[in-house]
């Protein structure tokens, strides 16, 4: 009987769950919204016990908005901690899961899962190391393998939150981050485009001053991640980037701001193979979260 | 028979060469002033072969300034790269010493063995992972172990070339840096102190306005480095850290500019443990060289 595998995306707006085997097999996928914890995780939970093929489960991955606790030592380890969605804070979710289904539960950062999935499903990607996976949406997210394995530490890696310099002659905007105003994440996430333009990263226009500030913050951010990881390849994901153009501008300002320091062809000739958009599209996350629920078990 | 060691933390001013197998079993130490290449070389590798003991020695660890070439795979493995000291551009340091020895040698960054010197024999840095070492001197370097080993990729960490937020209406000074102007290097190195305030780190006294602003750019340097490796601890060395309450303000600062946002008690109380000077003084690189050693030597 072929062993089936259980992902959960856990974002502050919605949870995708998905039981399969791979990208080529997903056997089902659902979305449901974030609403109160115990709801929320509850319908998760129920997606995956009323599957027909439920006894086939082998394990789950969760790849969770955060912060959260990755101490496998900690005894709040799985719990999400002090996130501004209050009701979701000290949240036992990877607990709940596991004591629920009864089944083993892999548990990272949303952003790590992302990566972990973009390496471990891409062939390409598999020998590359190490690997970032920034995301730009609502927030700015970054994932990071390292030595083989998702970097945790002291908690998790939270590069969203790098400061970057902050050109405030032609953008004053002073940044939406409640903990340091104008961070990357205050001046350069979905929730940020809109504070400062009046305008969603989705309508606002080609040739709009906002997409040439956007393409200098992620440029900034990308070339800080370059320096602090020395990656082999960025893959740069996230609604916001989806923007005809963006990714294009922030390879050019990111060879203009590196000018010339790193001395390798990956960045100074192959760019568009050094940072590029993620190859399973939006599903990075929740096929993560299934390949980590395979390398759990597999590693036992 | 005692097997020993040989450790060469390779600087741009000087090399620094042991032989012994630790902290508390140093045999001897020279340090050779950085001209040519084979000259400076030439005297290492004379000092390990003149000693009276050199059949005991099982391998060398070498430290190197750079950038240098880390990967095993490619043809000048092994060699300094794109150094602005030209007459050392494309030395092939780690392969001279080597067949000059005849010996196994493990070769990484001055920071990342420097890293690993503190890491490695300074016990309750043992179990501490991501672990940061930072130098700042005529320069500044970042080395980091991450998931057990040093973090090597497309190069290396260069993370003291890190955009930081640049204070320009009190601090109009452009940089030093020659491929960024005010970068983290460009704002904050011994070169940079002496190109602003026209006197050094050494001579600067107490209480001139220099040292507040270092302190600044030091805590964002050390900020950005939290979010992104999350670090279990810091190691802050360095001519320039010696000052007297530098130490004391970068903590304060970097506690500040955190603002909350890492809930972890190693940032919020016991910051003086998280981030500490180097527990082996000067020596970090050269007896994390001969760490480098007995560690290629038993991994094999």
């Amino acid at each position: 009987m072929e062993r089936l595998y259980g992902g959960i995306e856990a974002g502050g707006t919605k949870f995708v769950c998905m039981i399969g085997t791979g990208p080529d097999a997903i056997l089902n996928e659902i979305r449901i919204p974030t609403t109160l914890p115990e709801e929320t995780i509850q319908q998760a939970v129920t997606f995956f016990k009323s599957h027909a093929r439920y006894g086939q489960l082998a394990s789950v991955g969760i790849g969770s908005f955060g912060p959260v606790d990755l101490n496998p030592a900690s005894p709040t380890f799985g719990h999400i901690t002090t996130t501004p969605k209050l009701k979701w804070s000290h949240v036992d979710l990877c607990g709940f899961v596991q004591s629920a289904l009864e089944l083993p539960v892999a548990f990272d950062t949303d952003v790590n899962a992302a990566a972990f999935g973009e390496h471990y499903w891409i062939s390409g990607n598999q020998p590359l190391d190490p690997f970032i996976y920034i995301t730009v949406g609502t927030g700015v997210g970054v994932g990071v393998l390292a030595n083989g394995r998702p970097l945790h530490g002291l908690v998790h890696t939270e590069a969203g939150h790098l400061a970057i310099p902050h050109n405030l002659q032609i953008d004053p905007f002073p940044g939406i981050c409640p903990y340091h105003g104008d961070c990357l994440e205050g001046l350069a996430s979905g929730v940020a485009l809109q504070a400062r333009w009046g305008q969603t990263a989705e309508t606002m226009p080609d040739g709009h001053p906002g997409w040439d500030l956007e393409a200098e913050y992620l440029a900034l951010a990308v070339t800080n991640l370059i320096y602090a990881y020395s990656p082999l390849r960025i893959v740069l994901g996230g609604g916001v980037v989806q923007h005809a153009g963006l990714l294009a501008a922030v390879r050019h300002k990111t060879q203009v701001l590196l000018n010339g320091y790193i001395q390798s062809p990956m960045v100074l000739e192959n760019i568009e193979e050094y940072i590029v958009p993620p190859s399973l599209g939006t599903r990075s996350g929740v096929l993560g979260a299934i390949a980590m629920a395979i390398d759990l078990v597999k590693s036992k």
